[in-house]
């Protein structure tokens, strides 16, 4: 049966600008910076919050922050999402508008202005409240696995991207593996100014490819692994997350009680599993000798 | 005249835990953690919001949290914070509680919950609303200059602290410098699960500590100098934002506008002056030599 997505813009903005700036010998030198924009949200005309974002994919990154936020049911919820940034490109001046057009027979409720602080992450106004109903509820597919090629293979993909973050650092990034198969394979990648964005740009890209964003899923991020970042992949059902960084002491115990595989500091051949290693089958042969 | 200071707790709490990881090799390895606490912040018995803390000084946390929303006007509108972290030390299970009471005669109106949203940060639920208005009312000291061989040293300094980032990582730093005389004198600093908590925590101290938080300031962060970060930072007045990391679009342009000297890259001898380099005086003898 077909499933009936929502209609989305594909609204572009660009990514960065240079401007010159001034280094420890006196000379301007050329530098690149990562674009930072403001975008309103409205659900059926009435305002719900404004993210600040990159710019790369907004229609994903609303999608995926109604999805995570838990405003919006499913993506099948959704009429349309379209995305304006005419106004001021969203920069100082105007934010860019996203206009989401909800079903009438969904029924979807978008909370008050009230509520909009449910939203947050980065350690401030947080989701803490329904944080362990949410846990409670939630069930990880107790098979997966991942082999340490599969990890390395990951790893050494993101490695090679061309990204933002190269050219004017600054941005986190986030990307969805598929884990079918022997080598892992690179579903999609986002960067944005915050991981929490990133990561909802993901899931909302995920609700609007359910075809490729099915079996065995990975998520890795550059970002630490926070309580906030667990729970959302953790609601994505998937129960493997890679980062680059580390992690917290709420992040760990999160990912200990829902079953999810946490591993940081993962870059070239090294990493740290630090909860759920059943879920990793271990090649230690494939690791570089102990120092 | 002496000033009259809110009472506050010095509520304590452990800053990092210790488990065992599983490496590349398949060895356990002892890994450090940063805690990560939910402190739920009550004024006047109403609740406004909840934060995510590493949890060093949450009583400043709280006052500086609400000196930079301006949900309270200035300490001596308040007669305590008080933090108890009891109820499961803020960890899963329970979130740690900051009762915040304010003199009746100050006539402190805090948001409703309705209006927490107002709050937040990195990238979700920002203060892009009020951007302009706050734009425009900023008044930075036009006289203060920092020369480069204060910023090196400032580097410095930094450098040298024994830091919860060094042992468990996963954290950002935030430190207020005094730059009167020629050397720069740190005042404070303080590590946080993010960049926006170590930012407030740092304006609360101030306000605790207004003999010395006083005369030309600058301010340190690990972080990315996102809109938010200069906008905070000029809200203190304080003309002078240095990072360890980059800065985005929007955070130059508010730069820009309000006259604050953003200085990103600053490792080592390296750094980029991004905006108003007329308040650097540039030593580049002092830098080395070019390549």
């Amino acid at each position: 049966m077909a499933v009936r997505l929502p209609r989305l813009t594909q609204a572009q903005a660009s990514l960065t600008s240079e401007v010159l700036a001034l280094n420890e010998h006196g000379q301007q030198v050329p530098t690149a910076m990562p674009a930072e924009r403001a975008l309103t949200v409205y659900v059926d005309k009435r305002e719900l919050v404004t993210l600040m974002t990159l710019g790369p994919h907004p229609e994903w990154l609303v999608l995926g922050f109604l999805r995570n936020q838990r405003i919006v049911p499913s993506a099948q919820a959704l009429d349309s999402v379209t995305v304006d940034w005419s106004l001021g490109e969203g920069l100082v001046g105007e934010p860019g508008v996203a206009a989401v057009k909800t079903w009438a027979e969904a029924g979807v409720q978008p909370p008050p202005r009230a509520e909009r602080v449910v939203t947050t992450g980065c350690g401030q106004g947080s989701v803490f409240g329904q944080l362990m109903d949410d846990i409670a509820g939630m069930a990880l597919p107790a098979q997966q696995r991942m082999s340490q090629a599969q990890l390395y293979s990951l790893v050494g993909t993101i490695r090679l991207k061309e990204t933002t973050y190269k050219s004017a650092g600054s941005v986190h990034a986030c990307a969805l593996f598929s884990l079918e198969g022997d080598e892992p394979r690179l579903l999609f990648f986002v960067e944005d100014v915050g991981r929490h964005n990133a990561l909802d740009t993901v899931a909302g890209w995920a609700w609007m490819h359910p075809q490729q964003a099915h079996g065995p899923l990975a998520i890795y991020t550059t970002g630490r692994l926070t309580s906030e970042m667990v729970i959302k992949t953790a609601q994505m059902g998937i129960p493997l997350a890679i980062s680059r960084s580390g992690i917290t002491q709420m992040g760990y115990q999160v990912a200990q009680q829902v079953g999810l595989c946490a591993i940081g500091r993962a870059t070239n051949r090294r990493f740290l599993c630090y909860t759920h290693p059943e879920r990793l089958i271990l090649q230690p042969e494939l690791a570089s000798p102990p120092p």
